[in-house]
């Protein structure tokens, strides 16, 4: 009997993909994160460049457009001295009628090294991953509602640097969690680090119940959700949610979600305050909880170059 | 008396544009394969460069869209170490009002080396090569109906790379001839290079009778077209042909021109089969044809990046 | 008491930002312009790149198109070895509802050392100068109606080199002057230089009366608004303003204003004519006089390259 591998690894275990953190082991998860520990200074010296990637073409394939999160692997990319070409998809050949995997045959017969696949539709680059050689790798950069696994770690990555250990963390994830890929993502990667308290906190409509089978409480009101927590995740509430059949207003949810100084008393006296941005101030935070002590958003934002840097450059030393 | 100068070539014969493969002599195709030859390994080795257009800047001017295009000239130049400026020209200075020779004109007092050159309008390339000082380089990535140099040596590589030799070849270019740029400089390299058999193939509407004038056969009917060749040349169908006054429908032109699995037995058994791309599966190709053992197509991508390579390192050597 | 001290120097004096030619030294222009002849040279090197700004992020951010500009910053850059991310802002973070200090302090975060910026709203540059940290430094490509501070530095190279000083010039500035940012800083920079003559000229729509405070001479006939200058400065009519409320038509305004060869006889023999481009042949200038002798239009673009390199590799070198 041969147990089906997961895509992510090749035979010797080795992480040659990046397309969730579901699946992924303490110890890889870990790795991840001891790498990228190497590479947050680089972003701090005078030359902020490593040869790693010397002569690698990295495409950013970004089917769904995003600016912000093509430009963090591009600056990745570029600091690990690859060469970065930004595929603008909705004007190239996928509007001539190519199909994906055509797409991606082509671009591979150009020598591609690192596929960076931000697509509208969840499991895309699984099928991306399934179809490229050995020596071409896939890095998720936000799949639908399913994955956004560098997301993920460099949130893990904050919280660790904060806090130091995930063992004894109380962890709350506050908004549209239904729709986040950042929320599914974190839930799996802390709960493989070893979060002992994990809850989701927002409305019915917004927090599905059956999340309690991953592993996580299920809070409909806040206070009772960051009641004592260390860390408080807020999610950004996308514009489309706002005045729809799934919440009345973004007044009415601030109204009773919305992070306030006076409500973050209810957590920890040094509980962080993370946000994977960008923020509606006003909506699912107050302007003065973004720019308080407590908020660690922009710290987020500069280790998540480091954990790019460490993601690309541990898959591409691996062969599938 | 004074000959007329080819525009395409300096005082001494040596190419300083590519604009047409139209004018080139056999023995110029020839050194631009031979150096495409040194190139593809380039794209195969752990770094993907080499210092020869270290500091040169290359302007990739594209007036008309392809992304594709675009990116092979841009993954060539970088391979080069060239820097490369991707001027989107739909937004810039020429949606002002700018005209053509004064876009040329600002951009060259930049300094620039390397101007790639894509247009709607046959000859903007020339146009631009004729007004441009002796050191800087017009590369034609498509004009018109004119011409596509770069596409017709990168099929000449491809034949040559699996055919070994032009002498004794059967070619037969299937579809939309009459439209179409590459088949019309594809007519012309295999002609210069020897090529003793040139079908051109397809319904009345697309293949003009004149086109015998070029020194290639006119074929009306699939079978005899591929009859016994060696190479088929499959054409894209562009959309606006599709269900316009020249075809009835993309249907109707699969059922007597698309390349089967049956009909290509109707060439040689070791007859390869060759696509610009982007592919319309289904409509001038069968999937199975695209995806069986004969289509080198993914092969004429990965050349093509050797082949833009040589072009634009042999015009930045000579001067005008 | 304390003096406000000018946001575009340090406390030693040194320049951190480029943000307006208003306020600075003639030290402080000459001192660029003297830096900027070191990197004229650099543009007609085989290498044209030196390593100044290796390793270090530039980031153009452009709330307003400008294709042209882009590209000289983007280049600029490019010489000096820099990374360069060019984001396209209409597409990004800043229209999904992120304010712009949010966008920058994002930015911040990824280790950015130069934000070159340009934006319709006056002042927007002088906002994130005093928001960013130490270490990270502001170019104005062009804000609202206020300043455009490199082009008239590069304005200012070019009468430099071709008239050697400005202690005895006459110089007219011809058109829409009333909303021009060039004029604007162009006035200022001839002023510190020491400038005695400078005229504006043009319609009273379009050359407000209160323009002689800022010490110019006010001339809405271009006879007497040109006559014996050594340089003519010719302003871009905008498309907007060429059949509104300010001004009949195009037509009507080559009639008065446009700059002919007979009407250019009225400056002295040796003028220069300069436009910031791009041009309106037939509206501002006649054709000839773009392609004729007298014409430096082209110098400023290539000045350009140069004054931006200066410009970057000056205030990178300080610590604000």
């Amino acid at each position: 009997m041969r147990t089906q591998r997961n895509p992510q690894l090749n035979a010797n275990g080795e992480l040659i993909h990046l397309l969730s953190t579901e699946g992924l082991s303490k110890e890889m998860l870990t790795h991840i994160l001891d790498t990228a520990t190497n590479f947050v200074s680089v972003s701090d010296r005078e030359v902020k460049k490593v040869p790693l990637l010397r002569g690698k073409s990295v495409f950013n394939l970004f089917f769904e457009n995003s600016t912000r999160t093509r430009t963090t692997f591009d600056i990745a990319a570029t600091r690990l001295s690859a060469d970065v070409v930004n595929l603008d998809i909705a004007r190239s050949s996928a509007s001539k009628g190519e199909s994906l995997l055509d797409t991606i045959d082509n671009l591979s017969a150009m020598a591609a090294d690192i596929f960076v696949v931000r697509h509208n539709e969840s499991g895309a680059p699984y099928l991306i991953a399934q179809h490229v050689g050995p020596h071409v790798h896939v890095v998720n950069a936000g799949d639908g509602r399913h994955a956004h696994p560098t997301q993920a770690l460099l949130d893990m990555y904050t919280i660790r640097h904060f806090k130091g250990d995930f063992s004894n963390l109380s962890v709350a994830i506050v908004g549209d969690v239904a729709h986040s890929r950042v929320a599914r993502s974190n839930i799996h990667a802390l709960t493989t680090l070893g979060c002992p308290d994990l809850r989701v906190v927002g409305p019915k409509t917004l927090v599905p119940n059956d999340m309690a089978q991953m592993g996580v409480r299920v809070c409909n009101d806040l206070r009772s959700g960051i009641d004592g927590v260390d860390v408080v995740i807020t999610l950004r509430l996308q514009n489309e949610r706002m005045s729809g059949a799934l919440l009345p207003s973004a007044q009415e949810f601030f109204k009773s979600y919305g992070l306030t100084p006076e409500r973050l008393q209810w957590a920890k006296p040094d509980a962080i305050v993370m946000h994977p941005g960008p923020i509606n101030r006003g909506v699912e935070i107050a302007s003065s909880v973004v720019d308080g002590p407590q908020a660690v958003i922009l710290s987020q934002v500069t280790f998540g170059i480091a954990v790019r840097m460490a993601v690309m450059s541990i898959v591409a030393s691996h062969e599938g």
